[in-house]
């Protein structure tokens, strides 16, 4: 094996290390050579045409390694993934290899015109898009099947012979990075081009996000404040609180979509989206041809996929909903059995028995969410979806329905059944207060300072080696790969969108919530920024032009909160003493309103354009050359559409759900 | 003059007119000679390159031209307006001159490649695109002003110089379809393809969604005879019934998205619309540079065009509003004056007065709506949408409001003001059967009978001027110009519009109405057919994707219809009696249901894609070609973008309302 190593090397004599496989201990050695083959081997072989090069560790083992590729193989990815850079002329393109002299900063010699995270991203790209040409199986291991088509790189991790793949961190970048972000202190923006380029868009894109909603809350925290101040419950007031609220919701969503089209038009991946359409790593089918690219890739019905989704997928969410609220309402009536039982016998253990029902129902709300999103994440892969959008929101919308049953059902039943505005109020503080303590305890400092006392450790065991090659980067490599996995921006997303609940749900009876809010998230994005800095293993830099199907569930929120506000200010008794005759005047009053703030918001979010006007103008402007070019390449339309090489991923909204 | 016309017959000795060109009697011979030279000359030129001919008419009178266009000619022209035609392998594609061997039924003399009605668009839109360069003013008529990129047609039609234009009827294939159409008496589709090829495809897609929209509402009419035969007055059977209404209504709109993308992908508009970004004729601003295609045209700030939006016309449009509701008080004011008048008198008179209300306003309505659709149209244009799909969209907006209210108003006002049930079943009924008789004589019976009286006039007097040069053509232009000119389907559409509103804002009251309303269809769908072949003149087809703003119009009206049929059945006494002791009660009950199906509707809108899979693949696949297209051409990137002849449509939808 040495030999071919070394002639490796002479390929590209100064490699740099980018992304590190780490397989399990004791992998035998003909799966190892034939995997590093695969990923040597040139693309007209079906490799992936990467370098590799194995760590020596203080043990002497040989199970981990690092990937590299030359210049001209990355530039080619970046041709093939569909990256958008910058040109001379200040226009966003797609990148292409034989047009390269085109584009901004671009020279033969430049190392730096792809950023590392998009090397890595490109190279974790051909990694999982390695597919198995005609092997049976993996070599050394006949119970890990394989079949034209599937994935490599998922069926060695399914099988646990591959433990993990990530990206290195670039130590240099990272504490430029850190010091701009969190480490001074100062007044002003997060520096998100920097972000994007160090972690990628989807991260990037949370921490605008995050920012952007920040600034957002501001308004409704600074009008909130005097509520509490000055304790104004008249009527009117709590009115104009709540409509604002609402108004400026719809607002806020709509200004959001504008920010991230200016964000992610500069980012190249508003343009990016179209370019490319490979099936998720996970997916598998029988190998066919793809109808829009003609090419030969693994298909599957999509008749199929909706018969998932919606005969076994959609009972089964509808149960978990019903057993969630099952949940509650024994939880509803131990509370009262425990009160009867305090009130009988009035001693300290009862008193103490009287925390007992909420202990539990948190202990069950906890353990249930996470069965639930153990089985989300299950069924949802099960379904088969051919684009990893197309998972990540049917994984969401499951998750979110579930999440907001379990954290609004018990405010929902306060408010609309029990009728107790009092305790309603308490419960708002506690569980928004309480639960973003918890957040942003358990969520980056405790793992900190888990990771700093792991991390005290591993030096003194790599001093008292005192190893002498390559100390660094064997350093480097060892403390990162125990550090945690960060699994995407799901659950910070989630954090947000329950703390929007908070906010707008119920905003009118505790017009606090936005105070706290506001100062939740200006401590998030530091705790935040922590968590992606120094607890977890860098991510792989993902492609984004917008936060997705967030933005339709914060748009759902929206609307929710309208009705809620509206019945909340209709049970006030400064309303209800409007209408001292009459209830159903009253409830005909609030009907009327909510209609009208209901058909103000689809009218505000119709007229409120999506897109800046100078980016609508530069996306038209990209695809009127696109159609020239197509109409001035006859030979193109008529034939050669077999010599394709790369890829477009379909955008159309409507595509969401069933492809 | 006659030498030039004789130099251009050489030309193309076989010369098809196809569109007619009406001058003004007595138009001075320096207009036409300089009009004439602008249509025959080069492109390079500034030209239209097309051909022109006089006609001949019995006083000698030289003020009719015939215009005809080289086949040649026709195919580039095809390619400048971005035509979508049927390649060889089945696939849509943008047709192009170099590229036309790959084309279905394209052969050099082939002249049926393109069928007469889209050489008759190509004349159109070469005439129309027709921009003054230096003048100053139009020779002959210092009082009519040109500058640079002015349309000159334009400017001829609003100075009288140019009475019409229009396309020349083909009585052979008229005939046929004709035949196909109506001629025979037999149950079946109609020849939509036929519709499109002589029309175009706004005019057969308002013929496919009259058909769809008549087929969907059987169903509504089936469930809804039994109700009107047993009179079922139970309370269960009209929720049913309503629930089953509103939910169709969804079904039913979210389908025809889809019959109407299959349509208009096999009439190539689907693909076409993005193809080409002309401003309209009517569009006037300085010349200077459009920022997608860097070609020169008239520019118009759109920071003035919403300025005038939203500080003069909406005002204007609520005014309206205001004023519209005002008189329908003084109706209702009238008419309680004259019930209390006849109850004190009881005299034949008083009886006779009775109706007076009634027929005043009824005039009032229709003046108010003659007028306000001039000031919608004068305010629409003043405005100056930079395309025609937004001019349109924004008149038809302010229009369907302003008929909305002027229809509905009265029976909003019996429902939910009067409470009168009765009198809300008995309006609904006259005001549908009227309308729609009403409608259907004013509409093509009657004009057509005033046309055959005035054919039969016209032939007498040609027969007794014994005409012996080209007879049948000079017969033919001189009737065809007598006869009226179709304005579009905007009339057609509203009609059917108001139809739904009839059916489904109050199904619950009166389930008969679709039954009328299917019946009516079915009439219509001949009287309209007999108007488009007899009673107007040819219109030119107008390449289109969709019905427009009239899918958001029903989309709308659905949504509409489910506050106002949950309201009427919370009202209904059937469902008072089932909650005797709270009326509180009732009117949440019948809020949840309402806010229920309002969520149901939503969540299918979203849930079934407007796309069928087929069409999206196709459509998806042409994209990928279009940007494999891109990649392959570096040099197009880089450079020569000047060198753009044709041009794109920007077809985002928030564009709509922002260019």
């Amino acid at each position: 094996m040495k030999e071919s190593w070394s002639s490796l090397d002479t390929l590209e004599t100064n490699f740099r290390p980018l992304v590190v496989i780490e397989l399990a201990k004791g992998t035998k050695e003909e799966t190892i050579e034939w995997f590093t083959k695969r990923i040597v081997d040139k693309k007209a072989n079906g490799g992936a045409q990467l370098l590799i090069k194995p760590l020596v560790t203080e043990n002497g083992d040989e199970n981990i390694y690092l990937v590299g590729a030359s210049h001209l193989r990355l530039l080619l990815g970046a041709e093939t993934v569909g990256l958008v850079k910058e040109c001379n002329d200040n226009s966003m393109r797609a990148f292409t290899y034989s047009s390269r002299k085109t584009f901004k900063d671009f020279a033969d010699d430049n190392q730096n015109f792809l950023t590392m995270s998009e090397c890595q991203y490109i190279i974790k790209h051909e990694l999982e898009n390695l597919r198995a040409k005609d092997e049976k199986m993996i070599p050394g291991y006949p119970q890990a099947k394989l079949y034209p088509g599937k994935s490599i790189v998922r069926r060695l991790l399914t099988n646990g012979i591959l433990v993990q793949i990530f990206p290195l961190h670039d130590r240099e970048e990272l504490k430029k990075l850190r010091h701009t972000w969190y480490g001074q202190v100062k007044i002003g923006y997060q520096p998100l081009d920097e972000i994007r380029c160090y972690f990628g868009e989807t991260i990037a894109l949370y921490f605008g996000f995050l920012e952007y909603f920040t600034f957002a809350l501001i308004p409704m925290a600074v009008i909130g404040i005097p509520y509490y101040v000055f304790a104004w419950e008249d009527y009117d007031k709590y009115v104009m609180f709540a409509t604002f609220n609402l108004l400026w919701s719809t607002v806020i969503l709509e200004v959001w979509k504008r920010i991230c089209a200016v964000m992610t038009y500069r980012w190249g991946t508003l343009l990016m989206k179209r370019q490319f359409e490979e099936p998720r790593p996970g997916f598998h089918g029988v190998l066919g041809i793809n109808p829009v690219t003609g090419r030969e890739e693994p298909v599957y019905s999509s008749i199929k996929r909706q018969l998932r989704i919606y005969l076994v997928s959609v009972p089964f969410v509808c149960l978990c909903l019903y057993f969630s609220l099952y949940v509650m309402m024994i939880y509803f009536n131990l509370e009262q059995w425990a009160l009867d039982y305090h009130e009988e016998n009035k001693s300290s253990f009862s008193s103490l028995m009287l925390y007992v029902p909420s202990i539990i129902y948190a202990v069950v709300i906890e353990i249930m969410n996470r069965i639930y999103r153990y089985a989300a994440e299950f069924l949802t892969s099960w379904e088969n979806h051919r684009l990893e959008s197309s998972y990540q929101n049917h994984l969401i919308l499951k998750v979110l329905v579930f999440n907001f049953l379990n954290c609004f059902a018990s405010l929902f039943y306060i408010a609309f059944v029990l009728f107790d505005m009092k305790l309603l109020r308490q419960s708002l503080a506690t569980l928004l207060i309480t639960s973003q303590i918890l957040n942003q305890f358990a969520e980056s400092l405790l793992p900190y300072w888990l990771q700093k006392r792991h991390m005290k450790k591993m030096k003194k065991r790599m001093h008292s080696l005192k190893m002498d090659t390559d100390l660094s980067l064997v350093e480097q490599v060892n403390s990162e790969k125990e550090m945690g996995t960060y699994f995407g921006t799901f659950d910070d997303y989630l954090e947000l969108f329950l703390q929007f609940g908070y906010v707008s749900l119920f905003s009118c009876v505790y017009p606090l919530a936005a105070v706290f809010a506001v100062l939740n998230n200006i401590t998030e994005i530091y705790s935040d920024a922590l968590k992606m800095c120094r607890v977890y293993k860098r991510p792989f830099a993902e492609p984004t032009a917008n936060i997705g199907v967030w933005q339709l569930a914060f748009e759902t929120m929206s609307v929710i909160s309208v009705v809620t506000n509206c019945i909340l200010i209709g049970m006030s008794p400064q309303v209800n003493a409007l209408f001292p005759d009459s209830k159903m005047d009253l409830i005909l009053t609030v009907a009327l309103v909510e209609h009208l703030l209901l058909a103000i918001k689809f009218v505000m979010a119709f007229v409120i354009p999506d897109k800046p006007r100078d980016i609508q103008i530069k996306l038209a402007k990209l695809e009127f050359e696109s159609l020239e070019a197509l109409k001035k390449q006859p030979e193109w339309t008529a034939c050669g559409r077999d010599a394709v090489e790369s890829c477009a991923r379909i955008q159309t909204k409507s595509l969401l759900f069933t492809l």
